[in-house]
């Protein structure tokens, strides 16, 4: 049995849900990889810097007791994650959408000491994709990121290890569920703020709603699936974005009531120069559109390429277990070699 | 640079597309993965056993132009095997779908010695998939058959290299393209017959179209999908199977109209008891249904689990090439430890 260590970052919704899912699946786990994950550190700003490289016990943290730890410092991370003895870190810190940080640097400590790197957080992906692959294969390890994008919707691991060779020349999908459900509710006639409310109790809208509303988080994950599927080279503001805000109730309403429901639709498109053009924006998603039908809570693609002419992938009813499965898929690659 | 030989048995639709994939993507395979794949042996009933250890020319393969070989023998398999000096055996042998041979033997005989097994023969898959897994892992070797259910459509690379430790309770698919073509024709008031020979014009259709009219062609498929990703132990008479051909051509018309068409739809389920249940029927696929709007050449698989509550994937336009890049896919995999 091989033991191994993480050292996670973060303990709100997705990192709790990751304890609980590694108290479930410990022994599925142990019994079918071989592979006995501790947890040996826990970091953030509310709690600090526990570390305890025999592992902390995941029952005690699934209830949400976690220890007293040091004071937290963003400087510390590299003597943390010594103290931790760490082979992955879990990075699941608030997103920074301008800088990436101090995700990046986490990350960066990580690698840099042969530390795998697993995140949930799209502000590294943004900002420091090249960098950070860069540094993981001169270290011998990983960045990955798979639930940035959509969840444990397979969109990375697909390409890499179900898709060999194929580059889509076309993306299309829904990757934000926050303007999902505040689009469906207002096609019901209800309001925006009542979207809004019902994408936070349902765990699903960030922070700060305003990136899932004005078509940042999006974008964000469009510059994601360009620069990592497309071999594109795109930064977050050569992504023509037009959010949800100004959109007449009145239309919206329309639209979903002759089948063609407008939701906030992102795609990628090689053009005939080779140059990849990215855009957000609200379309009507008619009958024959694969992306026609999905639920509230759903988050699909589709893929347009030339090995494989057209792939939809939709994922149903993703929660914040979903994330942190996502995340947990990428911790069992990493320690498999993929 | 790694060179690896692959020993092809059965050069139709789908060989002759792997020949022309391998050709037209042999640098960007020794580029991204260091490897350079050669064919070093061709056998089928027509062209009978030919071997060469140095790689036969792949360009004049793909031009059909294949040299005479020693006269086809099935127990000759081992012999020519070793002739080949083969890394991994390309088994696309037509379907035997009572017995699964001489597929089966093949593949044993390779395993046996230590050579990947790569088919897209659902054969072998119904019929000993137990039997060759535990071969395979008894000679440090793979028994893989991605494209035996959905040409490259990720199915088991999906599971096993994306989702693990998920096991669906549910899968409901279309996974019989022939029967999708017919339905789509006759829903347009066009004859059964005329959707045969549309399907046998695409290379799509069984060389015997009983087997896909019938339902058998979709019921080895369930078979396939319930004992690998449901562990499941289901043999081809367990599956309850209700083909197409006594459907009463005003009710497909009827239901195409009503715009929930009728499709042969593929449901495996695991029951209360633990117990999994499957059957092939004609079903109507309705709007709001995660299968609805499906096109002609289009397969397609929902699944239901825990982990992930609801995945649909659906390829599109799936033809012969798409057979082929399934089992290259799979090669490659293999061939990366996968």
């Amino acid at each position: 049995m091989d033991v191994r260590n993480l050292a996670v970052i973060g303990l709100g919704n997705v990192g709790s849900a990751l304890v609980a899912l590694l108290e479930e699946r410990g022994q599925q786990i142990r019994d079918e990889y071989g592979l006995d994950l501790r947890i040996t550190g826990i970091m953030s700003r509310r709690i600090g810097m526990v570390a305890d490289p025999d592992g902390l016990p995941l029952r005690v943290l699934a209830e949400g007791d976690v220890p007293e730890g040091e004071p937290y410092s963003v400087d510390g991370i590299g003597a943390w994650l010594e103290r931790c003895r760490a082979d992955v870190l879990v990075e699941l810190s608030p997103l920074d959408i301008e800088q990436g940080e101090p995700a990046t640097s986490f990350l960066r400590a990580a690698l840099e000491r042969g530390v795998h790197g697993v995140t949930a957080n799209k502000g590294p992906v943004v900002h420091a994709l090249r960098e950070l692959t860069a540094l993981a294969d001169a270290n011998g390890v990983r960045f990955r990121f798979e639930s940035a994008t959509a969840d444990c919707l397979p969109v990375y691991t697909l390409y890499r290890e179900s898709l060999p060779l194929e580059r889509p020349h076309r993306v299309r999908g829904l990757v934000n569920g926050t303007t999902s459900v505040i689009l469906e509710l207002m096609g019901l006639g209800r309001s925006f703020d009542e979207g809004v409310r019902l994408a936070q109790e349902r765990g699903i809208a960030e922070a700060d709603p305003s990136l899932d509303i004005d078509g940042f988080d999006a974008a964000v994950k469009v510059v994601a699936i360009a620069n990592v599927l497309m071999d594109a080279d795109l930064r977050l503001d050569d992504v023509d974005v037009t959010g949800i805000r100004a959109l007449d109730a009145g239309a919206v309403r329309y639209q979903a009531s002759i089948g063609a429901p407008l939701r906030l639709v992102a795609t990628i498109e090689r053009d005939g120069d080779g140059d990849v053009r990215a855009r957000v924006a609200p379309e009507p998603v008619a009958a024959g559109d694969p992306l026609h039908g999905m639920g509230l809570l759903d988050l699909g693609l589709h893929f347009d390429g030339d090995l494989m002419p057209g792939l939809t992938v939709i994922g149903r009813d993703l929660e914040p277990r979903q994330t942190a499965y996502g995340v947990l898929v990428d911790i069992l690659g990493v320690l498999r070699g993929r």
